[in-house]
């Protein structure tokens, strides 16, 4: 966690400003009897990493939840580094869990130490990131491969029988390790969703099953305990986005 | 905005798979007679820009109450880049606008080229960037200096009689600028809100007004029009500081 020394020590900030928004818990524990939920991250960015308001959502509705989590990231380059103001690829190179360490406000680990036994449930965030750090779907499509840890955590998870829940892009991960698991990348042919029908053909391709759902809806692979919703697939608002994220977790939640 | 052709003609990503996430809008138009809101990001992290679930959550609101928003940062480098995993200072050097870009998915201008008469209301997130960045109350405290393009921004909507919304930290930026205000940076004299009683001092100290107020509740200074919220500031579950953060929006929104 964050020394509050080490940045005061360093840059002169008084231990009384620089303390003033260190405090706040990112998870809740407010419940009794909560389920442990493991969050991966990719990043933090939409477009080379996590997509930013859908792990934050993913958060909010797990605290609602009663949940604690910890959080997770592979420690490894990023694909690359995206400005996000020119939308061009920079020269910079920055590390998956340095990065994600941003959404995490400094309480995440490295994906090695992730343990099925110590959690209930794993839920895994979409934008570019789960796409191009957590496997290599942004390039190769059907053809990519998935990062071992990433592919063996939630072999591990499935296998005891726990919970998935993915946002977005993220469900072509199950699509490429789970074959003949359905999944929702949202709603085919259908503009408001402008590549959902290429790539449910691509999970289609994979003999997985696209099931079309609707941004506010997330739907349940109950044999595989698969729970996906389209998030920001849809051109939508943002609260309808987060609203959708809210019936994932739900369901995660009563999965687990 | 984002062009899909540099980002997949630079890195072999099919525009198929490039174009899957980049389709949504971050802001909501979804009701007639919406309320324009302009939004001040300072970076992208709780250590050194904008606490990134603070401003996820003024999205969130901002859009479930029919605002359509603009997002808005100055144009300079980062008063230091925080490795968020180490809780250090890192070497790098990070721009506020193009780091803040990735909160806005892209889709936001430099603060220089903010229009108070194209806006209702405006509102800044928390974060120690807005304590380094918009001003340099981290190292300076009530002796800091605002940033001059946030400082004639909140002055030009405060002179048109147009709401201004604080969270977490960056009500000292109203206490700095108007004096005899009233703000709230939590509750003075709780364990749950370690840094708000030193903070409040500070506040009071420069002739304005500190009310203490709860994690879930936003203070409203009808005079000024000014409405904050402790967020972060208090040691509480994600979603409690989401719910304070709704508070503050939908009061800034009846205000406008």
């Amino acid at each position: 966690m964050l020394s509050l020394l080490q940045l005061s020590g360093r840059h002169l900030l008084s231990v009384r400003t620089v303390q003033c928004l260190n405090t706040a818990r990112v998870y809740s524990a407010h419940m009794a009897a909560n389920k442990r939920v493991a969050v991966i991250l990719a990043g933090c960015g939409v477009y080379d990493g996590s997509e930013i308001h859908e792990a934050s959502a993913v958060l909010v509705h797990l605290s609602r939840g009663g949940a604690s989590v910890n959080m997770f990231a592979p420690n490894i380059d990023q694909m690359h580094v995206i400005n996000h103001l020119k939308g061009e690829p920079s020269e910079e190179k920055r590390n998956v869990l340095v990065e994600s360490a941003r959404l995490a406000r400094g309480n995440i680990q490295d994906l090695s130490k992730l343990g099925v036994k110590d959690h209930d449930a794993i839920i895994v965030p979409g934008g570019f990131g789960a796409a191009k750090n957590l496997c290599t779907w942004a390039v190769q499509g059907k053809d990519c491969s998935v990062n071992d840890q990433v592919k063996a955590a939630l072999q591990a998870f499935h296998g005891e029988g726990k919970p998935i829940g993915l946002c977005c892009i993220a469900p072509v991960l199950a699509a490429k390790v789970f074959s003949g698991c359905e999944v929702t990348v949202g709603i085919e042919n259908d503009d408001k969703y402008p590549n959902t029908t290429d790539t449910a053909a691509a999970i289609n391709s994979l003999g997985c099953k696209h099931m079309s759902t609707g941004v506010g809806e997330s739907h349940v692979d109950e044999k595989n305990k698969l729970v996906s919703t389209s998030a920001f697939m849809c051109d939508a608002p943002i609260h309808e986005i987060f609203d959708g994220i809210g019936s994932m977790v739900r369901a995660v939640l009563k999965l687990a």
